[in-house]
């Protein structure tokens, strides 16, 4: 086709052109306009509860990626009026306890009762508890093909802080989605059961028969927070044993200062392979969310819990920006070697690096 | 008298003066002539193992009066060198078992091997522990006599991380003023054993016999933390149940992983007013220290240790710094009603908040 030659601007035709735009940028504007066109639909996608666009959205919350930074924000704002519907149970125990097959028989019971059921997992990969959880689904056989149960294993990451930010926005968009239970797994040994336990709603131990606590490897403090402890695999010829553990249990809880939800820790037996004494399990959940309801409880818990996240993001940023500052990098490792040399102590040293106010 | 005229800055005798000079301004000139002065005095003095210095020394660190920071500082600059070349142990267990009794057995057994021995408290005042400790130095009747014992109750302070600074600057002090060992104790149920843990070079837990840890209210952390566990009031009828339990703590000891230290925690019994096993827990602890010199882990610990409170009193400083901000304290307060309405996430209003960058 013959161009009039009536601009300057106009390419003479036959020759050859080079390239004027930058085939990256245009494929990377592409991508921006899908992906941005992407939070509509992920948003649309989650609040008419389709599982594939909770499971997006959940993965754009995890991304470290800085672009997707606002796109995950616009997201939860958008999610976030559809939130807070759900009742949260974390739910911790020591590996062996038999937490899979716990929310296996717990989660298809929930179902069974028209509830939908979301499992999340806080397992920070340290050297503690070795092996991520939610890890081996085929222990999950029927709940992972139950179409009003979606299972989330958590993200790989090293810091809690990270696995709990996630965890907790992931809540957001599972009830956005429209799930009205969510399990919140946890192995019972590390610092992520303070972080679970700041997330939910009811806070439920498994426990073995027999062994006290500190043959189980449970710290006291978990102990402490739970609602519920459960014995689980309270079957053959456990089932006696399993009574006079319930019985040492519930004299130690005696022990507890009360609870300021008002609530008493119930313990009680299950069966998570013989489907046995979940119902029981279930039953307390609602009682406790009708005394806490009650008197005011769920609430200010959950207000406690946002105002707890607010506070320690802010202080996780704070000194997380000062440390990596180089400045303060530098006249950190100075101050060591004084310390260790007798010159200073820890704490005029840390006046030292403080009053150098470093811009970061 | 008559004076000779031959100077204007001479008087005149006979006239009534009216006062030229502030008479306050002048207590206070002389009143900071004293205290600097005092200053030098308390160096000399604790150098010079003076105990009476010492304690003013201490309570020099302890005052909370901002004037009395750079005299502070200029007190332990002085005393770092001389320091660090003592044993520091810590002692815990619930009240109840026999702490003071304990530490005036040890204490006595101590300096008549010709040690000299401070005895140093950290027990913030919370609602968990309810009464101080070492209020009640009847317990400690010889010790407290003994020239060659010095013991320094706690300043009351609502905050820990108070306590803990001026427990570890009191350390200095005391090492500086010649106690071969240092004893702190704190009482076993708060967040001041990991503080403890983190000043001493050897952490031991007093325990008694029978009631597993979960009856002492012991928390699972602590015995993680313990290089010790001695059963005290192992006497009378309760000598075989000592043993009974002594092989419990061990068998318990076993489930947990091997220390840093490359130390087995060692399990003993004793009987703090039969002043028997007291010997024996002095053994363990020189075999701790010889062990530790060895493989080097004992330098390795004071630095890590230093290391820990170099960092928590920055942080602690920068959080308190910021959550102090007029701007930060009204934002902080309209984003949590924001969150409570739903209209944004913890996280989102942490991001806000901190980038507001209040100049503080």
């Amino acid at each position: 086709m013959v161009k009039h030659k009536t601009s300057a601007l106009q390419e003479s035709q036959g020759v050859s052109n080079s390239e004027i735009t930058n085939v990256t940028s245009i494929a990377k504007i592409k991508s921006k306009r899908k992906t941005s066109l992407d939070v509509d639909a992920l948003i649309s996608g989650i609040l008419n509860n389709d599982i594939s666009a909770l499971s997006r959205g959940i993965t754009l919350i995890e991304s470290t990626n800085p672009e997707h930074t606002e796109k995950a924000n616009t997201l939860l704002k958008s999610c976030l009026p559809h939130a807070n519907k759900s009742i949260r149970i974390g739910i911790t125990g020591v590996p062996g306890v038999g937490k899979s097959t716990f929310i296996e028989a717990f989660g298809t019971f929930l179902t069974s009762i028209s509830k939908r059921v979301a499992v999340l997992a806080v397992d920070p990969s340290s050297s503690l508890s070795k092996g991520s959880i939610l890890g081996d689904k085929t222990r999950m056989e029927a709940l992972v093909k139950d179409k009003n149960a979606f299972i989330r294993p958590s993200a790989a990451s090293d810091a809690l802080g990270g696995v709990a930010r996630t965890t907790r926005e992931s809540i957001i968009l599972c009830e956005a989605a429209g799930f009205d239970v969510i399990l919140i797994e946890t192995v019972g040994v590390g610092q992520s059961e303070t972080a679970v336990h700041s997330m939910v709603d009811f806070f439920l131990l498994l426990q073995l028969t027999g062994a006290g606590d500190e043959l189980q490897g449970i710290k006291r403090g978990i102990i402490e927070m739970a609602d519920a402890i459960v014995i689980n695999k309270a079957d053959g010829t456990n089932l006696n044993l399993a009574k006079t553990t319930e019985s040492d249990l519930r004299k130690t809880l005696h022990l507890y200062n009360d609870k300021p939800s008002g609530w008493t820790p119930k313990v009680s037996s299950c069966s998570a392979i013989e489907n046995r004494g979940i119902t029981d399990i279930w039953n307390i959940i609602q009682e406790y969310i009708e005394v806490t309801t009650k008197n005011k409880y769920f609430n200010t818990k959950r207000n406690e819990q946002n105002t707890f996240w607010l506070l320690e993001t802010i202080k996780n940023a704070l000194t997380h920006k000062f440390f990596n500052n180089d400045t303060v990098k530098t006249e950190l490792q100075h101050q060591l070697k004084r310390i260790e040399q007798n010159e200073t102590t820890p704490f005029a040293a840390a006046e030292f690096i403080l009053q150098m106010n470093p811009k970061a």
